[in-house]
């Protein structure tokens, strides 16, 4: 038994229901489904962990939510914060783009930029929530966090469970066999796994965990036996460049239902052209890392295998879909 | 009755099911639906009239198919053609830019650059079909353009049905009330109307056929009493830019359950970056003129009325999102 179960996942699920969106899935040809989540608000599924998080909390201190991410995470608390009218303090690193410290102002957060790299910011974060008492919410490596992710994972098998011929026959066992998806620190993989898990059985689709070979967080700590630092590079490292794997998220992923797999950057490029010209997805690099396994062959289904992928982030510069 | 009916469009769903998209329907506030279209195949609903005339005509002869469009009819109808494995002969102006001829050629058409302005292409293209016996296409005055386009219709009345709370309920009325949608040549919202109606009756969501104000073929009918020629300019004439609405949707779009509502070229630059912003969606201007009617309040819903808005197209460079 893991420390974040289906329950949790349910749960929050309920928590978060009519804050974020139920991001579509579209069938692209026979057995292949993609979970539209970069279409949700703020443009990842981080506002599902955020949303979780801080509905979990009950009463807030007037300091609010603090957070440490000039990424996906940051936009993602800034919104969630700004849509149930807490103070959000988010604190990044001084080199943050421009565009990202206005993105983030825009949803109404407090801007600290503090520290060299991402770390230090995050131990100003900490130092400063200690003092405050605000409420942290990590990128990936709490509990509610991981149950809000899989949400992701309940909607997936529902959907797709709905769109198959005719009505859902539990003897055919589940309608889908195999999902892909992106990994950074894991939270998000993590809570799909227990998302897309058969109620009380330990049974659910095969989970295969992509990561960029030049980020491989889950793959070092399979190898391993326990989570390593990694270092971190390549295109998806805005949002995929965690440099260790959660402790919870290790939990779920070194189970069997897990498969590792490595993408070259070339690969996630590629990905990335083919959803915006064939499928007019907008994905960022980190969001076309799932797919890119598939395009790519790193992982081969098998004749009938049922699949889906998750495309999960699009905040990207639109202009750089169709050069690079 | 009007010479295309609901029964059209429902053997049109059969005949084109496997060939077009389900395009997804997301709900992005209480009684706010957006169908998301633009992410049909070749980045347009008009596959979907392409698929149904080209599968309507049975057995084709060698010239295969003809049609006259530099814009999103051209492309649906190659590829159509191509998924088919039918030739498939396109006519563009001599002005058609090289990105969009490029486009064409990639899907296997035969490009035939010809005339100073489209109207010379269409002759041409005419004088061709009558030569080669090759099927033409119309971008929207022919029954099964409009059958196929009003496919979407059919969709979006079971998706927002099935999204609604509980088992539809038929004594609650339709789970739609309003229908917003753009006009060209008017092919697909008149498909849309005869696609939502009631079967058996004359009722159905109102339809809300949006046009920009300098392209008003629709708005001039209505008035006129008849199809009217009109001047044609803006952002949105690269596919809006029919300049007589269509005899067969003039038949439907006079009806008792349309209303037409004009839209500044202002308000579609602003609705498209709306959606690119809050909703990560990439509408050409076309595919963002219906939404502007209900974000600039040119349609203005009553309290609790349930609302659907096609966004319709994404044949755009990605790079003017955030630029235009
Ligand atoms: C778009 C996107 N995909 C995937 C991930 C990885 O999520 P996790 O860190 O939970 O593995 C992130 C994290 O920021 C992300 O923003
Ligand atoms: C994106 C888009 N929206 C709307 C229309 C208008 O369709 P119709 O000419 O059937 O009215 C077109 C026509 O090309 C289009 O391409």
């Amino acid at each position: 038994m893991t420390t974040v179960t289906h329950e949790h996942v349910l749960a929050a699920a309920r928590r978060i229901a009519g804050h974020v969106l139920r991001t579509p899935v579209i069938q692209i040809s026979p057995g292949l489904w993609l979970k539209l989540e970069l279409l949700q608000h703020a443009g990842s599924f981080k506002v599902r962990g955020a949303f979780n998080r801080i509905l979990s909390a009950g009463r807030l201190p007037d300091s609010g939510v603090i957070a440490a991410s000039g990424g996906n995470h940051g936009l993602a608390v800034a919104y969630a914060a700004r849509a149930l009218g807490v103070r959000a303090e988010i604190y990044v690193p001084e080199v943050t783009s421009p565009v990202k410290v206005d993105g983030l102002r825009a949803l109404g957060a407090h801007i600290v930029q503090t520290g060299a790299i991402y770390s230090e910011a995050a131990d100003a974060a900490a130092k400063r929530a200690a003092e405050t008492g605000a409420l942290s919410v990590h990128a990936y490596d709490q509990a509610e966090v991981v149950a809000g992710q899989g949400t992701t994972g309940l909607e997936l098998v529902e959907q797709v469970g709905a769109a198959s011929t005719g009505a859902p026959d539990p003897a055919q066992g589940p309608a889908l066999d195999t999902v892909l998806v992106a990994v950074g620190g894991g939270g998000f993989a993590a809570g799909i796994t227990l998302g897309t898990a058969t109620p009380g059985s330990g049974s659910g689709p095969k989970i295969v965990a992509v990561e960029p070979e030049r980020i491989p967080t889950l793959n070092a700590a399979l190898q391993a036996g326990e989570p390593v630092q990694v270092e971190v590079g390549g295109v998806g490292a805005d949002a995929l460049g965690a440099s260790k794997i959660g402790g919870l998220a290790f939990e779920v992923l070194s189970g069997p239902r897990v498969e590792s797999v490595l993408v070259t950057d070339e690969a996630i490029v590629s990905a990335r052209r083919t959803l915006w010209e064939r499928h007019r997805l907008a994905a960022e690099h980190a969001g076309a890392a799932a797919y890119a396994a598939l395009l790519s062959g790193a992982y081969r289904p098998e004749p009938g295998e049922r699949v889906a992928v998750v495309v999960c982030g699009s905040n990207t510069d639109p202009a750089t879909l169709t050069t690079s």
